[in-house]
């Protein structure tokens, strides 16, 4: 059986292994990485545990650290969003900032000029060792590299990300990558339940997106496999997996193809954009609550469940 | 005036101070952060100096940090790539992988896949502060948060670029981004060279890119302004500015817009973006020598000649 780590403020900032006790705390780390390598397996629920009502959890995936994101991973997500439901002949990689990292109860502050906010739950995965080389093509051992799974929501302002087309920025703001509240670092003979975590995500209470990790195009070890061959990832590091279908977002080919045409004016594009969501009530309000789970189906593996507030910067 | 600082490996690895009669020692520190902090000052050129040709010059960019690309920053490269050549209504921003930083006389080694590799000479930024919290608008003084200069080169797999659409895997491989030699820290009243450095790349000998830092059309101060609303740095983050006219791609605008329509097919796109470069010589042959440079125009402030040979992997 794996562990579930919390990281929490309760007299400074602490580790904690979580179970149906309370926390027990499992030590001071900096980083996530200093944790991993020296905290981690000396967990244990020792001594008296902490109600986690008297504590603020925090982020598992501490900062700096590099967050590489899986673009249009369901098929889901992909009819929704205007494109071709099935598998790409790429995976799409993109970035947020290190420093959208924010804890799993938190407010989710969108920036004054930002006007199509929306949610997307993701799988996180967590690197517990440096990956400096070309894995084999045929690798399929997960826990050699990831240490474990964590919830994550790739909030994403869909007005900076459509008129700039790169999508760093529209998804990079601070607080935009709630994470947690739990990191479960799993044994080796669970490793393939990363197949098989059931998503749910609400907003106000109404379910937005259910759907389950066996549905991911691009699979987690095959990822693994190419991006290995590219770059480097260090302890502690963040691969997000991409979100299924039930964001806001919705557009047909036609208005995504216009949204693409890097000579359409920017004011036209915004109007197209903006027309083509101004019925959709799907998007963030100021004051909407989101709610976030992954757990396996035979309840194994439970992340916890992240309460974010939406809160509009004047 | 300001400090040429080098990193290099010369029985282990160590940072020093450049002068004219060589190379003084300063320090052992694992990161650029930590040189930064705690070797800086301490610079100073006294003991014997080293003989430059007896060491291995290293990027004084060290790992993990974040690597924040502005692009289409140019007129000469906006036109060029098929865009409009006026400053945009927005500030491009991208990713590189960190692992993507390499010595400043280096092999790039382009993988086996890639078929249309392409320099991109850029000013580098390099913060020397950690940067928290949104900078206000008329903000100014550079020196606040950046330490210093470098030449980096944003190398680029035009077919992957524009293959994907986001632009992070094509230029995140491993040595695609040579960084150094020298970081020059510049003395607070030298911070508006920034706007008067010299840029120029050559491939075997010919000028390819030639530009000067005042033909920016996001400024250093106004991009600082805009990210710090957005995200944090850190001291050792590193921010390249974008690349002039000169490249080896050369895209018309009907080429640049079949390229970004999502629903064109990718064996399409790529036969239309092969055909369009297959008579262009420019793009990176194995064997090629690129040759970058960047300094003031009076003189005053030279961050080096980086020499980087291409290999082509098989």
């Amino acid at each position: 059986m794996g562990k579930r780590i919390v990281r929490y403020e309760h007299d400074g900032i602490h580790w904690g292994l979580l179970t149906e006790e309370g926390i027990y705390p499992a030590g001071q780390f900096d980083t996530l990485a200093a944790f991993l390598e020296h905290g981690a397996k000396q967990a244990e629920p020792a001594g008296n545990p902490i109600n986690p009502e008297h504590v603020t959890l925090l982020s598992p995936v501490t900062t700096p650290a590099q967050i590489v994101c899986q673009g249009a991973n369901y098929s889901s997500h992909r009819e929704e969003g205007g494109l071709d439901a099935g598998r790409p002949p790429f995976n799409l990689i993109f970035t947020k900032a290190a420093s959208s990292i924010a804890p799993p109860d938190t407010e989710i502050e969108s920036p004054a000029h930002v006007t199509l906010l929306d949610y997307e739950i993701e799988l996180g995965l967590v690197f517990g060792k440096k990956l400096d080389q070309k894995l084999p093509d045929d690798f399929s051992a997960l826990g050699d590299y990831i240490a474990g799974f964590v919830i994550t929501n790739d909030i994403s302002s869909r007005d900076i990300q459509f008129a700039e087309n790169q999508w760093y920025k529209g998804k990079s703001f601070r607080t935009f990558c709630p994470t947690g509240p739990v990191l479960y670092l799993f044994d080796k003979d669970e490793a393939q339940h990363v197949h098989d975590l059931e998503l749910t995500l609400k907003v106000n209470g109404e379910i937005r997106q259910q759907a389950n990790s066996f549905q991911l195009l691009y699979k987690p070890e095959e990822t693994l496999v190419e991006l290995s061959g590219m770059m480097d990832f260090w302890p502690g590091d963040l691969l997000m997996t991409g979100t299924p279908g039930g964001v806001a977002l919705k557009l047909s080919p036609d208005e995504m193809n216009e949204l693409l045409n890097p000579f359409e004016k920017m004011d036209k594009k915004m109007a197209t954009l903006n027309k083509s969501q101004e019925k959709n009530e799907h998007y963030l309000q100021d004051g909407d609550i989101i709610t976030s789970e992954i757990r396996s189906r035979d309840g194994s593996i439970d992340l916890g469940k992240q309460t974010n507030r939406v809160t509009f910067l004047s």
